[in-house]
Formats: C-alpha cells, sequence, structure tokens
C-alpha cells in the first residue's frame, strides 16, 4: 500500500546533507559551497526552522538558474585592520563567505578582545542564529544583522524601504546550549504574511500597510503593493534602520531597496551585506560570564516568563537527533528526485 | 512686578554648565567630575531631553547625599586586549568614567577597527545619546547599552527583572549631524508613566502588568506593585536581556534586579554597568560612508517617514542656541538658590 500523501517521513541529519549537497551541486554550487549550505538548511529543518529549511531549496535553486547568484563565488577576504575582517562574498551565498571568515573571527576576538566581521556581495537567504551559534559554543558573545529586500515602510510611510531586516544575539549559558535570539525587525516575516494569505486570516493591527499608506489587517492588500510594518513602532523602526547602517552601509553592501534582479526571472535571494559582531568576555577577565547569563537567565524563568528564545529550537533538535528529522513523505520524495536530477 | 510663576527664563549654556557646576561640588563631587556631570546635564536640557535635564539635580544630590554614590570617584582604565577596554568606575557616575576612556576608545578603534568598552561600578542617571555623539562627530558608529533599576517584567512573567535598558545606536551622517537614537527597551519610561498616574490617564494596553501579573492600563497600579513590560512584546523582551547580558554581565556590573539601595536613604541611581562598541567605517576603507547613510536617510524620508531619530533634539538645541535655554522661572531661581548653598 502506497503512503498516503500526509505521512511522515523520517530522515537522520547526514542523510539530509548529503541529499541537499547533491541538489545544490546539480544547481550549479561548487562542492565546497554545497557543502556549507547543505549543512546550513538542513540544521535549520533539523532545528524546527521550517522557513529556513527544504522550503527554501527551490528558491535556492531558481535563483541559481536565473544567473542572479553565482554558486561558485570564492569569498575573498581583506583584513582592514586588527579587529575588523571585510568580506567580499563574490555575489555567492553568505554562508560560504561566512564559513571562511568564521575562523579568522574567533583569532580576532581572542586576540583583540572584540572583532567585528563586514560581508558584502552576499546573498543571505537563511535563519541568522546558525552563523552565531559556533560562536557562542566557542564561548563568545556576538550579534549579527542582515539586509534582505524591501518590503517593510517606515512609520508613517507609504512604500517599502527595508527588508525584515533580522538581528540576532548568541550567548554561552554555563552547562547549558547557548542562548540565541533572530527575529525578523518587521512585525510579522514575509512568510508568515504570505501564509495568513493564503488561508483567508486577518493579521493583527500594525502588521502593514496597503498602497495608499493606510493600515490594514488584511494580509494579500498588504502583499499587493503595500508593504509591512517595522515591528515595535518607532523604535523597531529605528533598528530596522540600524541593521541597513550597519549591515549594508557599513559592509559597502546594497540596501535591501536597492536589490533588483528583474533581469533574472526566477532569482529570490537578497544580495545586500552582514555584520557580525563578536566579543571575547574572557579576554576580559571576566571568567564568570557564562555562570552570570545563567544565572539571569533563571532569574527570567522564575519571574515566569515560560519560553526563552532558542528554547524550542533545542528541543526540536533533540527529538530530531532522536528520531530523525520529520519530512512529509512528498517532500521527501521530491527531494530524492531533485537530488537523483 | 515679580514675575509669574510661569513665566520662563532664558540661561545661556554656559551659565547653566556654571551653576550646575557649582551644585555638584557642593553636593560633595570632586571638580574634574562636576564639570563633565554639568556639561552632560546641561546639555540634555538644552537639546529638549527634559526627563534627564535640571529635572534630574535633585535625584543626583539626594543620591550624593545619601552615600550610595562617590562624586569624587577616579575610573580606572584596563586594557584588556587592543579592543577591549575594561573600566571601573569605582562606585561613581558614569559620565566621569566615560569621559576618561572616550579618547581611548578613539584611538583604538582608529588602530584596531573596532573597540569595545566596557563600564562597571557605574551610576548611568542620564541618556546614552550624549555618550555617543563625539565618536560619531569623529566619524565612527557607535552602539551603547545600560540597565538601570528593576521595573521591567518578562512578557508573561508577574515581578520586574529588567531596567528600562536603553539602546543607543549613532552614526555619521554625511553634510548633517549625527543620527542618533536612544530609547527605552520597555513600553514607556518610567518618567512618562509617572506623569500618565499624576495626570489621571490611562496607558496603552501593553504598557504593564498589575501585581498579579494581568495586564493594565492603569499607571497607578502599574507603579504600585506592577511592573512595566519591554516594548514589542518578545522580540522588544529579547532586545532587553541582551542590555542585561552586555551591560552587566560582559562588563562584570550588576544586574538591574541586582541593585540594593535600602541601606542609602534617598539614593535613586543605578549601580550597574555600561558597554560602548564602537566601529571604524573609515578603517575599512569604506569612504563613502557617510554619504551612503545620507542616502538612506534621504530615502526613508521620501517613503514618507516625518520624523527621523534626532531630528527634534537638534531643532530644539538650535534654538536653545540662538534664545538661551528656556527653563520656568522657578527652576531657574532653585538652581541658583541651590548653588549659592
Amino acid at each position: 500500500m502506497p503512503e498516503k500523501p500526509h505521512d511522515t517521513a523520517r530522515i537522520s541529519f547526514a542523510d539530509l546533507v548529503e541529499t541537499l549537497q547533491k541538489i545544490f551541486v546539480k544547481a550549479g554550487v561548487s562542492e565546497a559551497n554545497a557543502a556549507v549550505l547543505a549543512v546550513n538548511c538542513a540544521g535549520c529543518e533539523r532545528d524546527g526552522g521550517l522557513s529556513h529549511g527544504v522550503f527554501r531549496i527551490p528558491g535556492y535553486v531558481a535563483s541559481l538558474n536565473s544567473g542572479w547568484v553565482d554558486g561558485k563565488a570564492v569569498p575573498i577576504l581583506e583584513r582592514s585592520g586588527p579587529a575588523l575582517l571585510r568580506v567580499d562574498a563574490r555575489n555567492g551565498f553568505a554562508q560560504p563567505a561566512w564559513a571562511a571568515a568564521l575562523p579568522h573571527a574567533l583569532d580576532m576576538a581572542r586576540q583583540q578582545g572584540a572583532a567585528v566581521v563586514a560581508i558584502r556581495e552576499s546573498h543571505h537567504f537563511s535563519a541568522l542564529w546558525p552563523d552565531l551559534e559556533p560562536l557562542a559554543e566557542a564561548g563568545f558573545v556576538a550579534l549579527s544583522m542582515v539586509t534582505g529586500l524591501a518590503c517593510v515602510a517606515p512609520p508613517g510611510g507609504r512604500k517599502p524601504v527595508f527588508g525584515t531586516n533580522p538581528l540576532a544575539f548568541a550567548t554561552p549559558v554555563a552547562g547549558a546550549h547557548p542562548m540565541i535570539f533572530d527575529f525578523a525587525t518587521s512585525a510579522m516575516s514575509n512568510g508568515d504574511l504570505r501564509l495568513a494569505a493564503r488561508a483567508g486570516h486577518s493579521v493583527p493591527p500594525g502588521t502593514g500597510i496597503v498602497r495608499s499608506g493606510a493600515l490594514s489587517d488584511d494580509p494579500k492588500q498588504i502583499l499587493d503593493g503595500g508593504a509591512l510594518l517595522p515591528f515595535g513602532g518607532h523604535k523597531g523602526a529605528a533598528i530596522s534602520l540600524m541593521v541597513e547602517i550597519l549591515a549594508s552601509a557599513l559592509t559597502g553592501g546594497q540596501f535591501s531597496s536597492e536589490v533588483d534582479f528583474s533581469a533574472h526571472p526566477g532569482a529570490e535571494t537578497p544580495r545586500t551585506g552582514q555584520v557580525i559582531i563578536v566579543i571575547d568576555p574572557a579576554r576580559g577577565n571576566n571568567a564568570v560570564f557564562s555562570e552570570r547569563v545563567r544565572n539571569l537567565i533563571d532569574s527570567v524563568r522564575d519571574a515566569g516568563q515560560a519560553r526563552l528564545p532558542s528554547d524550542r529550537r533545542y528541543r526540536t533538535r533533540e527529538s530530531s537527533e532522536r528520531e530523525g528529522i520529520s519530512l512529509s513523505v512528498e517532500q521527501r520524495d521530491a527531494l530524492v528526485r531533485m537530488a537523483a536530477g
């Protein structure tokens, strides 16, 4: 009896990585870059970050096929100062550029106490937390910001200027996984807005505007010539503006509003920039840092916050590692077909 | 005819600084520290930051009189790495500690490309933007965060853990004043909450909770055993948590929830920590940085955002410089009396 359409398939992390790697290579990505992209994408799926998991594979492939992004790009590292590393991603995906920079970022932060990595000409088409987790695992605190495709209007505005411009922060925690938050500075992610439109649901007031600039709770109208708004009113808008300044102006990348892939039908990825700030608490003679963070997090839980950033991610990871990563049978079959070409 | 109570007095910046300096010295502050505090406080008043201007003078004086803060503290600078400077404010106000660190921060960022200053044992009782303006004026981008007195509960929580934990960011802008934002990561500042309570107004939903943890729009109940909430829901709460981690755990300062001045009646200032992150765009061979920021800001205005962070501050400063700083006659007379002792 054939499996029913909504049956669940379980796949190991290693098998998913292998399958995705084949898909990337078939789409024209170099072996080295494909390995990095496959681990990143499979990790998002494993940890429950479904909107950055295998769901994104068609977008990766279409963007590669369109000629918009170079899957074989070899990033160029430029040491601009003892604590400042610039990376030209050469119109490739951001993950391989960051993979090349990461060991240097660790060394720089260890030696200098702090380091900044400024990546430009990069397509960041994934989550930010996988970029920061290795830093926090190694004992560092880190911040990252990345720009995207303009779909967020400033407050009071009528047209989009900002991307969903996520901000992420990671810190070691004594005796526990690192705590990492990673969220869009828009009121809602583009993916959730599309899901609401498809389901015919309304969205909370303040989520977005229609073409005229009027506030709307109708996701279809927000998508059709309107725009999202930043989270948290003027404060969130200020943070979104900061992300443009640090991830695009400082790096030498394009602003979200400058991305233009109209000559590349099928393209979906932003070609902008990303910044990563790394600080070494141990360099500051602060050996008790991760214990203090642990105390703080305990006190936040004691005060009644039920769930802290990344709690759910680690729980999902654990269950994926125990039982395999959960895909629908169709998803798994589609991936296997793509990998077989 | 005597002046009416609500008549306005105009005072020059230099005269206000001189008056405040005398008040600080009379309250037991060293001449050097008094000069720094007076310029800081007069600058806030001049620029329209009234909640950090002369309004705060009684709080400064009461805190000094209570023995809680040391007005004569001499900060100790510890170079923990080429790009990491730790500062022990020695239980003094944060402004003199930062004034001592600033030239080093500029040198470090110029030489290394980036620098982090971690101040502990400091009382930050003012705004953050005056700390960052000299950095942006010198061509640097900068971020700062500071912890406070616990009055903000995490989402879903019942008791305060965070201070109002402001976040500030500054950037040079070609042909214009630096753009600087500086806001509390709580839904409302403590000062505004108190004003609403006094006026008998309700506050927007989401501003705070009552003692039981239930949401409330009654500022009196929020103040009476309740707590403020972070701005922007879970995202704002994550940022407030990050401020505790960077400004307190990383620096070695106290968390907002650890401040205890109950043995010092009259004390009002937080004894926590502050972090400042400085990046030099020019060190990254990015000569066009401030022009790109200018373009971005122009595009945000074009998209319809009427007022950007710090617009109002510079307009108020200009009018204060032209016409003198506006105080009420009572305010001015009270200051003159305090200065004369």
